[in-house]
C-alpha cells in the first residue's frame, strides 16, 4: 500500500507518532545516564544514538524540544559527561520504565530498581545491570531548526565490556551480549546472527 | 574489562573503526537510492539513518567528509530527492555489495542485480526487492566541523509497505517485513520480538 503526503497530513498525532517513528528501521536501546551538579541521577531510555566517526571516537543522539523539559540535557549541560548503557532482556522492562515522567529529584535508578556503578575514571553513573557500556564527554549541542530538536554529540573516552565480545579485529559481538533493539516507540526486539560480510569490492 | 582513552588511542586504525563502529548497539539497514542529473542511479548501504521527528516527518543520516567521494551526495544536490529501502534476508548480500567503490557511470542497481522501481508521485529510484520503502525530500545538510561528515535532513513524503505490517495504532511491525539491522560495519542480524510494552507512567 501507498501513504501519500495527504495520508500523513490526516493521521492523527499518535497515530502519526508509532507510524514515522517505526520507519526509519530498527534502533538501539540505550539507556542515558546522568548526574545533577547537586548529585542527583538521571536515567532516560533513548533509542537515538547513532555513530558519528571512529577517529575521534564520535556518536550523537537527540533530546526533544526544549519545550519539553529534559532532565538528561541540563544535567549534561551541568557536568558535561554522561554514559550509554546496552539494554538486555532481563532489564529492558526496567529500562522503558524510565520514559515515565518522574520530577526531577527522584533518580529513575531507584525509581525502576536499576543499579548505579561508578569507575574511578568518569564522573557519570553506569548501570550496574548493563554489559556493554560507553563513558562519554559531552561536547557541542547543535539545535536542528526545522523542528527544535537537539542533536547532542559526545566523545567516547571509556568503554566497559565482557573480554569475550571483542573480535581479534576490533568488532564487538553484541548480540553475544544479549543486547536488544527497538522498532517504533515501545517494541523490543532479540537478535539472531546471519553473520559477517567481507570488505565489499568491485 | 576496562578500554581506556589510551587503549582507543593505540587501536590501529582499521582495528578501531570495527571497534568503534560497533559500540552504539544495533543499526538500521537501508539502502539509499538518488539518481543523478543525468540519469544514472546509484544505491548505497547506509546504517546511520535515524529518526529526528514525526511532525514534520523527519529523519537524518550521515555521510563521511566529503574528501570521500560521495555519489549519493552529489546526487542529492543534483536533484533534491532520494529514497531508503529496508534490507531484508534475501537481499542484504546484494545490499552489502553496494558498498564497494564503483566509478560514478555504474548503477549499482545493475551491478548488484537489485531492481529499479519508480512511484509516479516520486523521481527517486525504489528497491523493487525491498518490502518498506522512504520516500524522501533532502531538506537540510548540516556539516559537523568536527569530524566534516555531513548530517542530511530528509522529509519522508510518501511510504510503500505491505499492509499487513501496519497496525491499528500507526506502529508499523518492520520484523513481519523481515527488516534486519546491522552491528559494526559488516555484522547483519535477523530479530525476534519480545513484544511492545505499555506508555510508561510513574
Amino acid at each position: 500500500m501507498k501513504i501519500s503526503p495527504c495520508d500523513l497530513e490526516r493521521m492523527p498525532q499518535r497515530y502519526r507518532a508509532h507510524f514515522i517513528n517505526s520507519l526509519t528501521g530498527f534502533k538501539s536501546a540505550n539507556l542515558l545516564g546522568t548526574i545533577s551538579a547537586s548529585g542527583v541521577t538521571n536515567l532516560a531510555m533513548i533509542s537515538s544514538a547513532f555513530h558519528l566517526g571512529a577517529d575521534p571516537a564520535l556518536l550523537g543522539f537527540i533530546c526533544r524540544p526544549p519545550s519539553v523539559p529534559r532532565h538528561s540535557l541540563i544535567n549534561l549541560r551541568e557536568t558535561g559527561f554522561f554514559t550509554l548503557n546496552h539494554c538486555h532482556e532481563t532489564i529492558f522492562r526496567q529500562a522503558h520504565q524510565t520514559s515515565a515522567r518522574y520530577p526531577r529529584t527522584v533518580s529513575e535508578f531507584a525509581a525502576t530498581g536499576l543499579t548505579e556503578e561508578y569507575s574511578d575514571t568518569h564522573p557519570a553513573p553506569y548501570v550496574a545491570e548493563s554489559r556493554i557500556k560507553l563513558g562519554l564527554k559531552s561536547l557541542e549541542e547543535i539545535t536542528i531548526q526545522r523542528n527544535e530538536t537537539v542533536l547532542v554529540i559526545g566523545e567516547i573516552v571509556e568503554v566497559l565490556l565482557p573480554e569475550d565480545t571483542l573480535g581479534e579485529d576490533g568488532h564487538v559481538h553484541i548480540e553475544l551480549a544479549e543486547s536488544l533493539c527497538v522498532s517504533g516507540l515501545d517494541h523490543y526486539h532479540q537478535t539472531h546472527s546471519l553473520g559477517r560480510l567481507p570488505y565489499a569490492k568491485p
